[in-house]
């Protein structure tokens, strides 16, 4: 006998740009927005009973509506305040789940009406409201970094595969995805996420890795450090693979010098750092 | 306090084509395979010492060599296989869990040893083993299908910002994402992959939707029907819209002929169907 | 003193699919379409005087309602008659440049209203028209092929830098661009398509090879023995490396059995093969 | 009777990081360096003797061993280092192209060896050489700007396919192609390269733009004036098209505040401007 199980849906990858006219110092918030909504769902998937369905084209109307009505300042804010407003306006829905990614952009030169986008990370969150209670889920992807030095690897497990060489010297780098749990609301989410971003880069730099597990759990309790709204922190880092270039062939030594960037594979970290005594985390991370 | 929690790491997208030589008519299988163990990990974290660490370059070494000595079958063999190795291999790993993409080729015309690559959808399996027991997670993703007619979509909640218009007639498209898992492994693991594919495309075209939530479910559930060995049934299916052209102004009526399909943003219907009696999944989907 | 160069300006990658209904056997046209128009355009780049610029939307517009009203058959067909459209409709626009891809599909099972996305090769065209002549190029990429066996590379030209081992057996793979230029149209473009598709494939597969640039001079000269209507053929073929795995350490030979597919760098291999009385291309590859 | 054409060979995306180490402080080049040589090439593609052909193989192992013994400074001198290289070094090889691509990083804070990737523009290069003669290219790709004022588009063409209503106000958004001819090789490759740059920002930002043509040709003036030793600029500007949100039916107005940005179709304008004096380009745009 077959049942219905976890579900949801919405909208998903929502582009909205918000731009705010004060005099001719213009401001621009560019988002994409997805949400997700579940609760009293049977019938639709049953027999196409779509009456407890908001439409997912009316998810993203409400998007740009909001985006005009009540402006957009922190992701994580705008990121609440839909996910109450969906709950909150119709009964059937009793969860909602919001993920907001924020493209920075920079003013081009003096002109207050021109932007260049910005390279940076991108910026994320994810919120999570059931009617009652909110989680929010901070973080950031795409935050590339490398250090020429300070990282080793050796002393590790060998087995009848094992071919790679220890090395005392290697190029770190890799891809930060990181995303941080909130034990309470901090009282400003921009500079929580500066702190939380400054932690990681200056954790990453300032370890001296002999693995980059070492790093991840070291950018992890940097960010708990920092950051005392923080309760938990999930970091994925892709072990982007600098290989020094074997140039004895051409009668050339290598040190440290020359590398060849790899595409693929690539090792993958991934691991946890939270406080001991962090609350449960509910859906937060769903 | 800070302390580590779940973690994991391993060789992600290692690129193998295995190639059979049978006479003049070769075979190959061509994979992307991504491992990841778990264990004893707390000291690499904390210190960086290494010794329970089996370098992710082992790993990469261990899926080309075991693809010689094994060859290559049904992707689940092969995971498991692998998986099995790390657990038994190592004390300090306690957990294995190995993600295989396989991408399919066609022979090209009657030549023995020339192929075309199939543009079929990618089969996936995702196999986990902790030493003792396995766990089997087989799917596909990419496998894009449409249907101009029998889809209808109306009925649905309305709020202030619902503008849509209800349709009895819609062109309705998706990009099948699915994943299965198996209350104990089939006998034969192509064919049940061929079952539950075969299953998901008869339901997407017999299906008269009013919504696609409604054709998840069918879909979904003509999986279990079709494939006794699977206990439940994971969808992800974006609404790949195709929106009708207002033809009007040029004085053209436009009865279901000529659409715009449109990138972002997409509707995503996510669900599960399952056996009433399925079993706890445990870290199946992890 | 600067002055205005070449330039053109349209709508890139409009997305239309048409659905035409006969009975209950459906048909499926799924086009991405790109328009570029050039002509008397020194005011609006000068002055930003629009008076002579057919708005890039109109362009879309016009690709949707002639979809609507002429149907869509060969691409070829459909392209032409956008590109004469815009030139004579307009006497400011003197040229104009239509490029179309083609996605195929098939028919999901004997339902004749749903399909599945086929993963063949994206056929394409590009065609232009000045008002008098007209120029057609027909092509696909994304066509990947792969030998087993039959390709030899050694006698290559040897240097300080050359590491690289002679061999007498390899894996040869590639994703197949091509372009064909037609000297005068074929009766029916899907034929001609399916001819040179197949010459291709054929190709590839019966010539054995002693480098890469031998099998696409191969590729070339069949297309021009199979095509007739076709005076030029231009390939661009990227060596999709498959490097056969070292196992000797892991105490295991490797006949040709275990490859790594690499990503990046890729040897590319591009070259024209063409007719000794090949008219003049004109425009026809810009 | 077919003919050899047009053809050339070599490796592509050769991913090569150079660090310097001058005490603490760090340097890197992070370069994507592609090669494509040509010449006495009507053998291999005959019958598949390879005596002329320098492996791409050969060519990546040049490039990181070029990247070891002469360093890498501005990717242009780089570029024509290996340019000159392989068509000195082989009397078969009688022109050679190389192309370089430069992903800039950011110092990570006050530390001398760690870095964060910049998401600037990606810089380019290409260069000939032909055995005497050289011609370098220089430019940029996806430098994404925006102005969310001082934009206007109407007095456009208009036929029956028009529906695009006149504006007075609206974003223009693009992210900048742009390559230009040098007349003569600037003395600071990286120095002309931060003034072209600034010129096509500054242009960007203060051009009251009644057209993007217009935008693209003040862009390109402004290059030529504040480069003297450019003599020709190519632009390719796709028009990100950022659509006003009707929000009436929400009984909200949108005054230039909430914008869809759309993903395709989109614009695209391509031009040249160019010194009436400039001298033949030869092959510097192949």
């Amino acid at each position: 006998m077959a049942v219905l199980g976890p579900n949801r849906y919405g909208k998903a990858e929502t582009r909205v740009v918000r731009v705010t006219r004060h005099g001719d110092a213009h401001r621009i918030k560019d988002l994409t927005v997805s949400t997700a909504l579940s609760g009293d769902m049977t019938e639709v998937h049953l027999s196409g009973d779509n009456s407890a369905v908001l439409p997912t084209d009316t998810q993203k109307n409400t998007v740009f509506a909001f985006a005009k009505k009540h402006g957009v300042g922190a992701i994580e804010d705008f990121a609440l305040l839909l996910a109450r407003h969906f709950t909150d306006a119709r009964p059937a829905i009793h969860h909602a789940r919001v993920a907001i990614e924020e493209h920075a952009w920079e003013r081009n030169g003096a002109f207050g009406h021109s932007f260049v986008r910005s390279g940076r990370e991108v910026r994320t969150c994810v919120a999570h409201h059931d009617g009652t209670r909110s989680w929010v889920v901070s973080g950031l992807r795409d935050l590339v970094v490398l250090n020429t030095t300070n990282s080793e690897f050796w002393g590790f497990a060998k087995d009848e595969y094992t071919t790679l060489p220890e090395t005392r010297d290697r190029v770190l780098a890799t891809a930060v995805e990181a995303a941080w749990r909130h034990d309470e609301p901090p009282q400003d989410w921009d500079k929580s996420y500066e702190n939380a971003r400054g932690a990681l880069l200056a954790a990453f730099a300032d370890t001296y890795s002999l693995s980059l597990q070492q790093t991840l759990y070291a950018m992890g309790t940097r960010v708990l450090a920092e950051c005392p709204e923080v309760c938990e922190v999930r970091l994925s880092l892709p072990n982007k693979h600098h290989f020094p270039v074997d140039l004895a062939p051409f009668g050339l030594d290598n040190d440290g010098e020359v590398f060849f960037a790899a595409d693929r594979p690539y090792g993958l970290i991934e691991g946890t750092v939270l406080r001991e005594d962090a609350p449960e985390p509910g859906p937060a991370w769903e």
